[in-house]
């Protein structure tokens, strides 16, 4: 049978359908039950009799039934399918809905940012997000219409490239065929697609997927999309033109508004006369509640400026104390090349740069490249550059530069921030369908993870040892877990101890109520095991109640491998380091339990029902 | 001046011109020189005085001239402007083209890899090359057309996510914020894109990025794109009868040829007693010459499969002896659902799988999901997963699935691949802008490469030690180099030996001509600086040559992290290590020099004169 949308019930009045989707919110009446139903194209009401009570929210449901104008007073203007209503004649549960983590109906912005995003798929079917979703493939699709009617060409650049001295940090990739060297994922495909016009293919774009290890904000995680696009044999002005054009085309056509039909320009000084700053927002009070979209150009900007000795980046970059205002592959305005050429005037010289504002934010930007690679290499000698680094850091693009590389000029436009600003959002965050958190973890599965030894082996590279990362980090991970859970605990700090009886005797307290961890491998898969170190671990007994083949001590390559920590080191937490974790019941019996946290001048004391409590070891009885 | 595109020449007969482009050829006449102009749009002949005759192939130009008739005997039937010719009365360089390290007016097949892909820019100016990457653009946006017009909506998953069991292996990427962790690069969207099921979208696409670090072949990098898709509400025949419209859409519009307008459908049973294999070419030998596509479909596959013991990934998925042939998120066809619940005539169990073939190729594969969280976790079940190893694999898509996931299915099409067809190409590369080489490195820039110390640091890691895997491939790269670039050495395996005189006595040569390889900060970025054993060297004269303000012997640390080896077993090629090598005069003057080779028990004996010719050092005078 064919599936109706509900929206599609106002053209079949009168006629049965069947409908699929999810049970929105229910009425029980007891003897009638009024269900809306929802899918893809809206809502529609359903009445059917209390079989349909026993449906819940959000289970998702099949429902054949009759479309029938409703009573002139049960009318419901708020609801396109409002008018009407279908009288269930069978429905049947597709899959069921167990009780949410949280609601749906609601806008949910409230909600702690783990929880919603541990759940997106959740916070996706919010009414808010599904819009801003359809709103961002429809703008994107808008801009690519514009482009290609444009004879422009949509090239994919690759995700495993060379690692880049400029800009943010790279996101690097180990190399399993070259172990010990990297690919870094791309910043962007600056010069994938300069490289591109030299190949003679004159007008490029791609909706590319850019990624930069930066520190995170809570509106912004790695990974960003922008709108790249470049283009041969063109000038500033025919750049601006045509990104103009795509942008007005495709902002209407998502039903934005925009304040003026041309973008206003300004020069970078006209901009930091009037505005103070170089991003800024035309927009009148009243436009801002009318959420109008305010572009505008700036342009001129200088080529470069003196280094900011607290921005790392630009202390590497601007060896002379001199680095680039945007982009070090620009060409300085025509009336500043010669100067550029003698290395003359440098604060003076402009760059060709120009970038588009939107409501205060910078929307993109972009430049007329150098083609000339004279002119590319001189950028990086002002800066100060030896011959041998500009021949490291872009010889590729200058050798590329002299085998026929056509003038050229592009433009990145951000994409999340202008679907943000379509949206009337106010993160980014909003309009992207899998987020990171804010600390930087993906949306839904639990990455980053660790990965296994074997893995690492084949990539040539290791994990640091404990010295280096981790004693501190396990230490103050345990505090503040315990903490966070509301656990009392002491700390010491004292003197390296080697043996369980050095640190009882150093902690004063009894032998006994030492937490001895031991790492094992039962079945080849790490464990932990805990008991008092006053007991020694029957292995026979662990085994048979468990039901392992074969349990025997990790040595010490592997427990170094599972837990960034030497022998002795090792607090009793396997969910630390993602591994089950055992008790003997002996020690679940004491008062308090005291144990070594991550080096062996560190130790933690708490009560054993509350480390019962945090770790939920599994407890049994294997001790000799 | 409005630039006129080569093609648009014909219809502006008698009128005055603005050309840009590339010279494709020149033939210099003397008094008169013809240029055909080539841009994206095709070529034109030219005709100009002695000044046009000092352009060079591939150099870019600016042309103003008349477009003219060509005279009845000059006309090229060849070439769509054949017809007419533009006098030129005005020409610019606008740039410069070198010499070419190889011809682009030939067909460029059988060119060596590396450098091709070296220069990739260059390759893809060769019309085959523009046409495919032509041809990709347009076929997407063919897919994309259909699918919009079919209610699809464009949705980007992330690229930076969760490492997976399944399938081939992740590159992983390492996180700064979380060190000793890793994210994967996603092999496909698929847990992703049923989330977006969950979510509500019901029909999603995306032309998605994927990649996998399998072992390569020579038509296969290990990045490549599919489009991805997956509806909701759907039965099997829905999703093949959407992807059959689309695929046929877009292969007619990019002007491919169709053997079948419906595609046949065979059941796994038949293709196999038919062809022998699930994968088949159903075009005759006639079809084949004209550039034909015969797709067709393949269901009814087996659910499962006895795992091949020789497989490292099924050994792995398949604890039971059982692991799955295609996709473990499938659901079973409906006749079979009880026999999975229940773990029976597991061997008879049939998926809903549907695997689209091409030419004898995989085209694309997909199935319906299961969307019951019983049916899932009973896959993984009768694979030999215990309870807690589906938590950890698949535990947050069963709880997906218990929140109001709706029944639904999906496929991914290889993109590649059905450009290489449709290009009549016999290279998955060729259809790529960018490809990797067959040794995975990149094209143009020079990756993957080392990362600084600063950079490990931040994330957590480091290369692993000498031992494990850097000693014996310095020796054998050395070794394979010197072979490779035809020069004479001598080999010697001896005792560990700790310093310059235990070595020169187990070699029996002299002190003097053992090459010391030192490693230097010189104003903090490595260096190598190679003297005679029998010297000392002269840090003030190094400083004062080479005008290095600080020059200090690198620590043991940093020794290691910039050669992966120990003190003693460096070897003088600073190359390896991509370092700058100063070699010592006195050193250059002996016949052979000596020297450790990555470890302390290997030694190579070579001329210092092949040494020089080989390592190109920096030769000067700086030893006490």
């Amino acid at each position: 049978m064919q599936r109706t949308l509900a929206l599609q019930t106002l053209e079949k009045i009168g006629q049965e359908v069947t409908l699929q989707g999810w049970v929105d919110t229910i009425r029980d009446h007891g003897k009638l039950v009024f269900i809306e139903l929802r899918d893809r194209s809206g809502k529609v009401q359903i009445v059917g009799d209390k079989k349909l009570g026993k449906l819940s929210s959000e289970d998702v449901i099949e429902v054949i039934g009759k479309v029938s104008q409703r009573p002139e007073q049960m009318i419901n203007p708020d609801m396109p399918t409002g008018t009407i209503e279908v009288q269930a004649s069978n429905s049947s549960l597709l899959n069921e809905c167990k009780e949410l983590p949280f609601p749906i109906n609601t806008d949910g912005s409230q909600l702690d940012e783990e929880l919603k995003l541990k759940y997106r798929y959740l916070d996706l079917r919010r009414e808010r997000l599904q819009k801003t979703i359809r709103l961002r493939s429809k703008l994107i699709e808008e801009f690519r219409k514009t482009l290609f009617s444009e004879d422009f060409v949509e090239i994919e650049t690759p995700m495993l490239t060379k690692s880049t001295k400029e800009g943010a940090r790279d996101f690097v990739v180990p190399s399993r065929f070259n172990p010990g060297k990297f690919y870094a994922l791309p910043q962007s495909p600056q010069q994938y697609k300069q490289l591109l016009m030299t190949a003679g293919f004159e007008r490029y774009f791609q909706i590319a997927r850019c990624i930069r290890d930066e520190d995170l904000r809570a509106d912004r995680g790695f990974e960003f999309t922008q709108l790249d696009l470049e283009m041969s044999f063109t000038k500033r002005e025919d750049v601006m033109e045509m990104v103009e054009k795509a942008t007005k085309t495709a902002v209407l056509a998502v039903g934005g508004k925009l304040k003026d039909q041309q973008f206003p320009v300004f020069t970078y000084q006209q901009a930091m006369d009037k505005f103070g700053a170089d991003k800024f927002d035309l927009r009148t009070e009243e436009e801002k509640s009318s959420g109008v979209l305010a572009f505008a150009w700036v342009i001129d900007f200088p080529f470069f400026k003196k280094v900011n000795r607290e921005d790392v980046a630009e202390v590497r970059d601007g060896k002379s104390g001199w680095t680039f205002t945007h982009n070090p592959f620009s060409i300085p305005k025509d009336e500043f090349v010669q100067d550029h050429l003698d290395g003359k005037n440098v604060e003076n010289i402009l760059t060709t740069q120009y970038d588009l504002v939107c409501n205060g934010y910078e929307a993109g930007g972009g430049s007329i490249r150098a083609h000339d690679p004279k002119i590319l290499a001189k950028t990086f000698e002002i800066m100060g550059y030896s011959e041998y680094e500009i021949e490291k850091s872009v010889g590729h693009m200058l050798e590329a530069f002299k085998l026929g590389t056509p003038p050229h000029g592009g433009i990145a436009l951000g994409l999340d921030r202008l679907v943000m600003l379509l949206a009337k959002q106010t993160s980014i965050k909003e309009g992207i369908a899998f987020p990171m958190t804010s600390t930087g973890r993906t949306a839904v599965m639990d990455a980053p993870s660790p990965i296994t030894e074997e893995q690492m082996k084949e990539l040539g590279i290791q994990i640091r040892s404990m010295k280096q990362t981790t004693a501190k980090s396990v230490f103050e991970q345990i505090c503040s877990y315990l903490d966070s859970e509301k656990v009392e605990y002491k700390k010491f700090e004292h003197k390296p101890v080697f043996t369980s009886e050095e640190a009882a005797t150093i902690r004063g307290t009894s032998l006994e109520s030492g937490a001895k961890a031991l790492v094992c491998l039962a079945d080849r898969k790490p464990v932990m095991i805990v008991i008092s170190a006053a007991n020694k671990l029957d292995i026979k007994a662990f085994k048979q109640i468990y039901g392992f083949k074969d349990v025997a001590m990790a040595d010490i390559d592997t427990l170094f491998k599972v837990t960034g920590l030497q022998p002795g080191a090792v607090p009793p937490f396997g969910s630390l380091f993602e591994i089950p974790t055992y008790m003997d019941e002996g020690l679940s019996r004491l008062e308090t339990i005291n144990f070594n946290a991550g080096s062996n001048t560190q130790s933690i004391q708490i009560k054993s029902k509350d480390y019962i409590e945090v770790e939920k070891p599994d407890v049994s009885n294997f001790v000799k």
